[in-house]
């Protein structure tokens, strides 16, 4: 099944993400991941998520999202050249003979250490989810205590 | 009004984002902003999200949450030390007069850029809402084209 990734403009109001995901719910989709936030204008939001389903499917979800009360555009995506990029935070087990190797690993993935206690590292690692997952698998050995991960957010690339 | 930023380990099935978000949206509370996506176990998936609302209120949600099917934990953060993060993509509009401008930001807030067009720059950046809000006021009089917020991510800090 196809990956769909679908940015949604919507009015910033009460009941507005509960009717989207109810949509996809009721036709027995599940979303992947899902992310909401205010825009530049506080009384938008915008929704960006990731589904899967072939081609036909998609449009009909975009078809019914358009006539939702309170969504005000829909895109997918997926046929479009973007920009596509996820966070997480890794809480990892510190342990001294681990320390060295995985500060190696946030030098070659371009992350932050962003909380240090006598036990843990906490890591903030952003890129495509490929990359998510990469380090994800070499940190498991170590222990990974927690992961919050944000899913994707994405924007259309301009014309070159 | 109070912040309350609360993180939910769920079943990753049809229907429990939608389940969770009527319950807010009954209650006519709004979301300001939501994330959800796996966790290293597929079959759970982790939401962080961020309401407004009193103590009272917050404890009376976390109850109900609680009760939900397929919601198998509830965290409220919000008195709770922790580390709280999200990323921004923003477009901006990158007119020659511009661009030396637009780096020396970029390298201030340490972001990154991800993709250049003839006019436009797409930036990344990661940090506590607060500092996401002042890179957007810095960039907005040179013309933001879009912007697509992930909304908090959040892990509790380990003891020191």
């Amino acid at each position: 099944m196809q990956k769909h990734t679908m940015s949604l403009l919507v009015d910033n109001e009460p009941g507005v993400l509960a009717r989207v995901s109810t949509l996809f719910s009721g036709r027995g989709f599940n979303i992947e991941s899902l992310c909401v936030a205010e825009t530049l204008d506080p009384a938008v939001s915008r929704i960006t998520l990731v589904t899967r389903g072939d081609d036909a499917v998609a449009e009909q979800i975009t078809k019914q999202l358009n006539k939702l009360i309170n969504v005000i555009k829909v895109t997918d995506l997926t046929a479009t050249e973007c920009v596509e990029r996820e966070m997480a935070l890794i809480k990892v087990s510190a342990k001294a003979d681990f320390r060295a190797e995985i500060l190696r690993m946030v030098d070659i993935f371009r992350c932050k250490v962003v909380d240090v206690s006598p036990t843990h590292y906490t890591i903030e690692v952003t890129g495509p989810a490929d990359k998510l997952q990469a380090i994800l698998s070499l940190l498991k050995p170590m222990g990974i205590k927690e992961v919050a991960r944000t899913g994707a957010i994405a924007l259309s690339r301009e014309k070159k």
